[in-house]
C-alpha cells in the first residue's frame, strides 16, 4: 500500500464519489476548546465513505472479471457502497444479508439493484453460502475493509482532508477517525503522511468494541469480547485488519474510546450546529473530539462524520436524550 | 441590480461564505420521475443562506459607517446571518427580537455575539424602537430582503449554481427556491439570467401564504392576508418586495405553493435520503420538485434547502408523520 495507489482510486473516484465538505460551528469550537473540522463523509452517495471503498475495488477489477458480478456480506453502509458501484457499472451484485436485518437496509440495498440473499444467523454459515454463490456464478468477492483497493478508496477521503486543511493553512492538527475494520482509518493514515505530514491520525471506538485502542496499546491483533451489539453496531468489527493495522500501528496515536452516551451528545450536536444527520457510530470521532479533547495536542481538531444511516427511531432517542429544547 | 453587484459580492464573500454542495438521491429522482438536485444552503454558516445576504451588506458598507455598528430586526436566521457577519468584522450589532421567540435562536443570536433587545409585540412599536436605537447609537439598519447588498449576497447563491449545473453538463433546468421577501430568489435568477439562461427560476411558498405566487400571477404586489403563523413561519413575509419583486415578475416561472404535510414529508425525505436537517419554510422547494412535478418542463430541477434551524420537537414531529419506520 502506497500513495500512488490511493491517487490511482483518486482517478477512478472523479466524478463519481463527492467532494464532502468540511463544515464547522463556533458552537463546537467552544465546546471543544479548540477549532473543530468535520468532514461530512454522511453526505457521501449511499450515505456513507463506504461508497468510495466500494467503487474502487469494483472499477480497478480486470473488465472480464468485473462483468462477471461482485457479491459483499454486509447488513450494511457496504451493501449500499457495493450495490451502487455494481449498478452503476452495470453489472450484478449479490448482497448476502442476515435474515434479522432491519428491514429499510434490505428494501434500500434492493432498491439500488442489487440481489439480496438472506441467510439465518442461527443456523446458517455465511461465509459457506457465500463460496457456493462465488463458485457458482462467478462472482467476485468485495471485502469490507482488508483489501488494498478499498482502503485506497477510503484513502481518498485522506486526500481531501489534505487539500481542504491546506486550503486553510493548517499545518498541524490531530485527525479523528471512525473506526472498524480499520478501512478509512489507515487509508486516511495513508494519505495524510504522504500529503500532510503534520496530522496526526487517532481513531476513535464505541465502548466495549475497543479492539483498535487495545491493538494499537498492545502492539499486536486484539479482539473484541463481543463481535456485535450496542448502539454504534454499524462499525463494530469483531478485530482490526490483517492489511490495516500495521498501517495503523505505524501512522495513529493511541485510540479515543466514547460511551454511548457520549455518541448520542455528538449526534445531537450534529442535528443542531451542523444540520447532519449522523448514526452512532459515525458520530464518534467527533465525541471523542468534544469530550475527550484533554489528550489532543494540536489547536485544530478534524474529525470524520463517517455514515449517516439511522433509523430514525434511533436518531431520534438520541435527540430526545440529548437535544437542546 | 445586476450581475456585476453580485460578483462583487462573491469576491467580497470568497473565503466566507460556504461553497454549499449540490446533492442528490436516486431515491428522490424516482418520487419526482426526474433527475432532482439538492443546493444544501441549511449547510451554510449560521444554518440558512442568510449569512449571504448579511455578510454581503456588511462588507458592503463605507468602513467608517460599518464601525458604528449595525441593527436588525429578526426572530430568526436573518438575526444570526447578521450577528456573525458582524462579529467577523469585530463590530456591534443589535438584534430587535419579539421577546416571545424561542428562546434557542434568543441564545443562539447572542452566542454569536449579537447584543439582543427584546419588545413586546403586543405593547410596543418594533420600528419605533429600531429608529431609536439607529439614531442614538448611529447603527445601520441591515435589511432582511429588499436592499441591493442583500441580493446580490443571495445571488452569490445563483452563480454556484450556475457553475455546479455547468460542471454536470446541465444547460436546461427548472430552479425551485423557497421565497419568503424575495431576497434569495431574484438573486439566483439576476445570476442565472447571466451565467446560466436555460436555468428557469420558479418561487416555492407555504399554503395560506402565497403572496409572491398571486403577485407573479396577477402582476403586481399582492399582500398575505395573514402576516404570521403556520408551519413555515421563518419564510413568511406580508409581500414582495419592491426591488425583488420586478426581477421575479421579469424572470420567474409560475410560483408553486405546497401544503405543511408537503413540506413535512419533504424533511422527512431530506433526513432519510440526503441526510440533511431541513426547516419546514426550507423545504417548500424539494416539496414542489417531489410533490408538484407535473408543472415542470425540464429533465433535471434543482431546488435549495434554504435553511435547517428548526426546532427539535418541529423536527421530530414531521419524522413520527411521515417518515419511514
Amino acid at each position: 500500500m502506497d500513495i500512488a495507489r490511493i491517487e490511482a482510486a483518486a482517478r477512478r473516484l472523479q466524478g463519481h464519489a463527492r467532494v464532502t465538505p468540511l463544515l464547522s460551528s463556533p458552537f463546537l469550537d467552544d465546546i471543544a476548546g479548540r477549532r473543530v473540522l468535520v468532514k461530512a463523509e454522511c453526505l457521501q452517495h449511499t450515505g456513507s465513505f463506504k461508497y468510495r471503498g466500494a467503487r474502487s475495488a469494483v472499477s480497478a477489477l480486470p473488465e472480464d472479471q468485473r462483468a462477471g458480478g461482485v457479491i459483499a456480506f454486509s447488513s450494511g453502509n457496504h451493501a449500499q457502497g457495493v450495490a451502487l458501484a455494481a449498478r452503476q457499472f452495470g453489472i450484478t451484485a449479490v448482497i448476502i444479508m442476515p435474515a434479522d436485518a432491519p428491514r429499510l437496509k434490505i428494501d434500500n440495498t434492493r432498491a439500488l439493484g442489487a440481489e439480496v440473499v438472506l441467510y439465518d444467523r442461527a443456523t446458517e454459515d455465511r461465509d459457506a453460502i457465500g463460496a457456493r454463490l462465488s463458485e457458482d456464478r462467478n462472482l467476485t468477492l468485495i471485502k469490507p475493509f482488508d483489501d488494498p483497493e478499498v482502503i485506497a478508496g477510503q484513502g481518498t477521503c485522506g486526500l481531501e482532508i489534505a487539500t481542504q486543511a491546506a486550503e486553510r493553512g493548517i499545518t498541524h492538527a490531530d485527525v479523528i477517525v471512525c473506526c472498524g475494520g480499520g478501512g478509512l482509518t489507515s487509508g486516511i493514515a495513508l494519505a495524510l503522511e504522504a500529503k500532510a505530514p503534520g496530522l496526526r491520525v487517532h481513531t476513535a471506538e464505541p465502548e466495549g468494541f475497543d479492539d483498535v485502542a487495545r491493538s494499537l496499546a498492545s502492539g499486536r491483533i486484539e479482539r473484541n469480547a463481543r463481535s456485535a451489539g450496542g448502539l454504534c453496531d454499524a462499525i463494530v468489527t469483531p478485530q482490526p485488519g490483517n492489511l490495516t493495522f500495521p498501517i495503523m500501528a505505524r501512522l495513529c496515536g493511541p485510540g479515543f474510546v466514547v460511551t454511548d452516551d457520549e455518541a448520542q451528545m455528538a449526534m445531537a450536536q450534529a442535528f443542531s450546529r451542523l444540520k447532519l444527520v449522523v448514526e452512532p457510530g459515525g458520530a464518534v470521532a467527533l465525541a471523542a473530539a468534544l469530550y475527550h479533547g484533554d489528550a489532543l495536542n494540536n489547536d485544530t481538531v478534524i474529525v470524520t462524520l463517517s455514515g449517516g444511516n439511522v433509523d430514525q427511531s434511533v436518531f431520534t432517542a438520541a435527540l430526545d436524550r440529548f437535544g437542546e429544547n
